[in-house]
């Protein structure tokens, strides 16, 4: 079996993480919490998200985070509109994720715009980014499935992937936001992208263990080519836009799965535990992960 | 990708589930749990096991589960050793599952026996159930990795199974007993045991979701031509013998994986859920599962 050397992990935690936390995360926390994290080798990370505190509370601290964070390496800040966008550009920050739902409907609901709407409105916002010398990430959500339209057609996710790639994007963060994939589909999709955009763009798997099928999934895409993987220390996470989507996959869990095969990460699992011991006072559920707590017991 | 259309689930929880369960469930509900199971679809299940009352009290009502649920399915009765065959003479039970631990000093800790001392015990026994027209499971633990010995070599698994086909066993049940196996290690190990034994005997995954790569091991596995899993119902179970070894991987996850795969199964999630339901005032510790949560909020 054709399986990589080497995987890159993309954290999603202090974002996509946090950002539905319902009680406030302290920010000097927060700082501490990204250290920590990048102390355990994690090198591209999503740091915060220029989104309006009003619907976001917990990411109304954006400009702090960056402030004490930013680093040299692909520090992501999310930013969904051309508000957003001009916080970026009042910051140093060189890295800069867009957002969009494969579902109108989850799109329409999550951010009050058809999917063409908001690809109408990013258009122009990427090729401006790109202009900047801005790298660009393109968070895809309802690749997979919708909560509101059920099974998303493989066809019109490609679709969309392939126009942002004409748009200019960078990246692809392709998610199954309600955690309702099979490792068939993922194989599936990840490989037509793969067939289709590799070298083009990078591609990344976004995976939500709802269903305990997130190792399954990124399994599926390791054999369909796909080496980069988004991951949220301790599991942090999931999506209140979509009804019973819990949990992002942990870090630690895909770490630990990717090391075992001898796939190279360069992240250390006690040092995850060591980011997530320092969260988990502030996360109103338990942390799911399997090896955080394996890792507990014998640190 | 070469992926089954239907795939056969063995029910392990009335045994492997419950046997260390340290409160004693009431023989009155195992029953309503063991009927509630095959109302779900199961069809082969493990019942009990004639082992010591003295190590294993929760099994002590083995001939009463016996009287009250042997169809003329697959049900198993675990007897590991010479005593326990002979119990197993005096009930109608027809199928008769085997135990030993590649690994010696996990079968030593477990049975107070070197591997070669069970084996050679075990030869003559299963010949006697041959010709006695029983149907025999040898279930095969530490094939990955021992708690006491780490890593095991495929080869040394191979060889014990390739021995029991030798005596004559009917199905091989190869077990990750402390849920350390990672996909790509499955897929070889399986890979391996199917190209020389398929059409000898039939061939039976049994993971642990330790580590949370349970699914991502039976997807492995299905890729290696694989179609027969143990599953405990709820996740009930694990093993006191191997540290850290926690949870026998849910009848329901998998159940779940494999239909959004186009796999049949025939069994019902909701039926499952109704079974745990039964079990669960008598377990000690949470339901691991994932959809047996989810599968109770739509009920």
């Amino acid at each position: 079996m054709n399986i990589p050397k080497e995987v890159t992990i993309i954290e999603v935690g202090p974002r996509d993480g946090l950002q539905n936390e319902k009680n406030p995360v302290p920010t000097a926390t927060k700082i501490e919490f990204i250290n920590a994290l990048k102390a355990a080798g994690i090198k591209q990370i999503e740091l915060t998200s220029f989104v309006s505190p009003k619907w976001v509370p917990q990411m109304s601290d954006a400009k702090e985070i960056i402030d004490a964070c930013l680093d040299s390496e692909r520090n992501f800040v999310l930013a969904p509109n051309r508000k957003g966008i001009e916080r970026v550009y009042d910051t140093n920050v060189k890295h800069v994720a867009v957002f969009v739902g494969v579902s109108s409907s989850f799109n329409e609901k999550n951010i009050n715009k058809t999917t063409e709407e908001s690809m109408s409105e990013l258009q122009p916002i990427i090729k401006e980014l790109k202009e900047k010398g801005y790298f660009v990430r393109a968070c895809i959500s309802t690749s997979f499935y919708c909560p509101y339209e059920g099974k998303i057609d493989p066809a019109d996710t490609e679709a969309l992937c392939s126009q942002f790639v004409e748009f200019g994007v960078d990246e692809l963060s392709v998610a199954d936001t309600v955690g309702m994939a099979n490792p068939h589909e993922s194989y599936e999709l990840f490989e037509r992208l793969h067939n289709k955009l590799e070298g083009k763009v990078l591609i990344t798997g976004h995976f939500h263990d709802t269903r305990g099928m997130a190792l399954a999934n990124i399994y599926a895409c390791l054999q369909a080519g796909i080496t980069r993987f988004d991951c949220s220390s301790g599991g942090l996470g999931g999506c209140p836009f979509a009804p019973g989507a819990t949990g992002n996959v942990a870090t630690e869990d895909v770490v630990f799965m990717l090391e075992q095969m001898g796939i190279r990460t360069g992240i250390s699992l006690e040092g995850i535990a060591e980011a997530v011991d320092l969260i988990k006072p502030h996360i109103s559920r338990p942390i799911g992960s399997k090896m955080y707590h394996l890792t507990k017991q014998t640190m």
